[in-house]
């Protein structure tokens, strides 16, 4: 945690206080060429525009400024855990990413299907770019690897990325990278990076050495480069830090990874405003704490699509006041990060948010944008400051010290 | 400290500038419900309306976004050491408080006088919550415990809760509280938290013993519970770290107490404005930073008397004249944290201050009050960062790095 998880569990209060967190994601924009206004200036968003005329506003800063973070970094930064600090390895990311059962002990591993010459030297990383369905059936291929003591899964991400969770004991992720990152050379040999991770190089070059059999008349994957070993993330549980009973909601699976690694109640609903605003409903009322999280702004602002992350914004604003008909003590609506159309990427933008309820200090007219929220009493804070922020405001926080 | 001291001291920049720091104690506030103004924004400030407008204003963070913090840790932040890791126990801060004679080496100990039953089972851990005169009594009949090698001193503090400071050698805080929390149960064991303590624990069992037989005939109070031992506190000495010779004005024991504890030069004065200014006006021309400490405002705040705080801010306004009349080259006016009159509380929200003497940057219009601060060009800033910009403004931070 970025504030020591031992001084937030030590100012717990106790109360009846209900909190509600809207992670609208990739929430923030930049300026479009011809209007020079945001996704969210040219919004027709009267709702989020009332309560940040009503609220305390201010922008967040993704934990470093000027670094853009991955969508699972961003969301430990969001609940306050340091995503410098509790890195997630890219295989736990895509495993928590797929929906695998994975859990405390197991060992995923990202591979790459690749093209290599007789010899084993790399003529290309990424096999052609093999397409995703390629991709499945070459993962059933590779589901017949055997290694006694281990329990194997296989499975395919996107185009020629797969991910190998491995399941027994004595299992570590420490362990070095076996893709060069370069061609005309073999890959490297995997290294254990502590005594721990003897057992787990030897599984994984077991695994290699019998994939290496399956693939071999298979063209142009004929082998797999292993990226990103990584175990089932150790956080702080969100309920004992913080003293709420915590619930998330989300669509896609990386998100509720996350959240159960925090050691959230998850409840996956469909990737609709509707489908998630009645799960919420249902549930709402036996937590302390819910977490909503709407991914299309997101994926628009990847697509580049200006217009549909207008039109997606409007749908949002247009579900407010089902969010306020819940009576939350704390509304907090925001973004993990920014993903603006203009960059149709992922970016380092501070990201507007507004928190609703009492003890707030409102500037007239403050608009629900980038540069309104801009304007905002509370000014430009770490994103790992929110979860503090919005306690505070539920009188969920003692005061620390005499 | 949160700018490392060794840095702070390699800056050291000799000057004859000085440094005048008023502390409106509790100073931000939040609006009215009818008239939606703050305190500040009712009150008739035109003197702090001027500096604010002619100065460089922001915002400044109590040390963690959402974290309220109680006077000794907002006043360590004001200073630029880091609460978190300078912990004052409880004990230490009463000590401190009440003004006692307290050094390095002494430990205290917060005492609640309580309840038990024959067999020492509590059954009232306030014991009814007597009066302070009862209190002063009990304390005098605990002043008879002896023991050999020690030097004690009992105190009452307020209703129920006094302090018993130890001096001698080998004492230590690393002890454990006996206060259980709950009723219904003996006290626990005191416990030493490492070797150091071992002795202490003994000095406060033999304390409790024959407190024990002093009390036995006393209703309801016929024990007390030990809670937050504290030893002096070890901080950085504000002289070495800052290079400024320093002198505290203040009214009450505990923010002396923490002045000193920081080295500061310390003056007690009367509980008003006139005694604090004739006191500065006396002693200024000594020293190269006086802070100078408003309390009632805050005590307005705790009592939620909306009106006795703007009454108390434009007694403050009316003294301005006299600060600047002593010409000191930066004048710096803010809070240590807020107390706002709605919430009859401390509070974690943002505290406006001002800047005033060279090379400040003004922004058109700016008032002094939360709203009009958050518009300030030195934006929202931790509070641990004042100490650093008030030495900068008065030319005593050389340049960093090449």
């Amino acid at each position: 945690m970025v504030v020591s998880s031992d001084v937030c569990k030590s100012l717990h209060r106790s109360a009846e206080s209900k909190i509600l967190l809207m992670v609208v994601d990739g929430l923030g924009g930049l300026p479009h060429q011809q209007t020079g206004l945001s996704e969210l200036e040219m919004a027709r968003i009267p709702n989020l525009d009332r309560l940040a005329a009503s609220g305390s506003c201010g922008l967040h800063t993704p934990v470093v400024p000027g670094m853009t973070l991955g969508s699972g970094a961003a969301h430990l930064g969001l609940f306050g855990y340091d995503p410098l600090k509790y890195e997630i390895g890219r295989g736990a990311l895509s495993a928590l990413g797929l929906g695998l059962d994975f859990k405390c002990g197991d060992v995923a591993i990202r591979l790459n299907f690749c093209t290599t010459d007789s010899e084993g030297v790399i003529l290309d990383r990424r096999a052609g770019r093999i397409s995703t369905d390629k991709c499945r059936q070459l993962c059933e291929l590779l589901q017949r690897v055997s290694i006694s003591g281990v329990e194997l899964e296989v499975v395919p991400e996107q185009d020629y990325r797969a991910v190998a969770k491995l399941r027994g004991t004595g299992l570590s992720d420490r362990v070095t990278d076996s893709d060069p990152q370069i061609t005309g050379v073999p890959p490297l040999p995997l290294t254990a990076l502590s005594e721990e991770a003897d057992r787990t190089v030897e599984v994984a070059n077991e695994f290699l050495l019998q994939t290496k059999k399956l693939l071999e008349n298979e063209r142009p994957s004929n082998m797999v480069l292993m990226r990103g070993f990584g175990s089932y993330p150790k956080l702080p549980q969100f309920s004992d830090v913080y003293g709420v009973r915590a619930l998330a909601l989300a669509a896609y699976p990386m998100y509720l990874g996350v959240a159960a690694a925090m050691g959230m109640d998850v409840v996956a609903t469909y990737n609709d405003l509707e489908a998630e605003f009645s799960t919420l409903e249902e549930h709402f009322g036996a937590y302390d704490f819910a977490y909503l999280h709407v991914k299309p702004t997101d994926s628009a602002g990847e697509d580049s699509d200006f217009e549909r992350k207008i039109g997606l914004l409007e749908e949002v604003d247009a579900f407010i006041p089902r969010a306020e008909a819940l009576s939350p003590d704390v509304l907090l609506i925001t973004g993990d990060h920014s993903t603006p159309a203009v960059m149709g990427s992922h970016s380092w933008h501070p990201v507007p948010f507004v928190i609703s309820g009492s003890w707030t200090l409102p500037m007239q007219g403050t608009a629900f944008s980038e540069r309104g929220c801009a304007g905002g009493v509370l000014g430009n804070v770490n994103s790992t400051f929110l979860m503090t922020l919005v306690l505070a405001h539920a009188g969920r926080l003692a005061k620390f010290g005499g």
